[in-house]
């Protein structure tokens, strides 16, 4: 595949961008982690793009959450639509639109769509980087006593 | 300077993030390169981040542009505020918010506040970057055709 041309991704009246596949995650559950209601669209990082980074746009569904993980990558995640929560370890927090998150390397994460609305953020990380890992029991503990979701209810 | 915990950056109304500096650069000219009315917010790269990218914003006031330049490193610009212009090679191109852009290696680029509204931006880059350089005579004739300024009214 060779380098994309400079270009615009326009952006659409229902949070998608032309071109940009919308790929869902409707639910699933496998080895201790569970998601729901996820849709995810790459902007940059499957064409070639001469970046060390890649730019991803998550949006979850109300009721729905990612799936709390750690990994040796950090995380840069700002918030766009709607309101939503993230366990960041032990402890929850409320975000708005704008709010930028800084998830450094092995911090147990969860980003939840908590209200009415839809929740979405973009979420930029290293092009090379480490797969994600289930978090420890005691993390484990930790989480689900600040409202982290790790089995369908 | 320490690896950074994790932590949320607060977006605030007036477009700042609590705890990150808005440096405020009115106008310059320098070596065939002119801007004016920028500030720039850097949100991640300051901190020691372990992140191989640098994530900042930045706003122009009316009236006010970047510098018309090059350079070997890939940008990524995600529009978050206002209407603006980019100048990329030699065509305009209006942008919106949300509207997002990979501006190629070495494409001549510069981004305008063309209406009566500030415009603002994210801007990612990788955190290892070359320096901008000035354009091409010709580069810079092309781009002068759509609309880029690169000396003071």
């Amino acid at each position: 595949m060779s380098a994309p041309e400079t270009r615009i991704l326009r952006f659409q009246n229902d949070y998608s961008w032309a071109g940009v596949e919308r790929e869902a995650y409707k639910h699933g559950q496998e080895a201790g982690r569970a998601w729901k209601e996820i849709v995810r669209q790459v902007l940059v990082g499957k064409q070639a793009e001469e970046t060390g980074f890649h730019l991803r746009y998550f949006e979850i569904a109300p009721g729905g959450y990612s799936s709390l993980e750690k990994h040796g990558h950090a995380h840069v995640v700002i918030v766009v639509r709607g309101r939503g929560r993230a366990v960041l370890g032990a402890t929850a927090h409320d975000l708005k639109p704008l709010d930028t998150v800084y998830v450094a390397p092995w911090t147990p994460h969860q980003f939840l769509a908590v209200g009415n609305e839809l929740f979405g953020f973009f979420c930029i990380v290293d092009a090379e980087r480490d797969r994600p890992q289930l978090v420890s029991a005691q993390e484990r503990e930790g989480a689900l006593g600040a409202g982290a979701i790790v089995d369908f209810a």
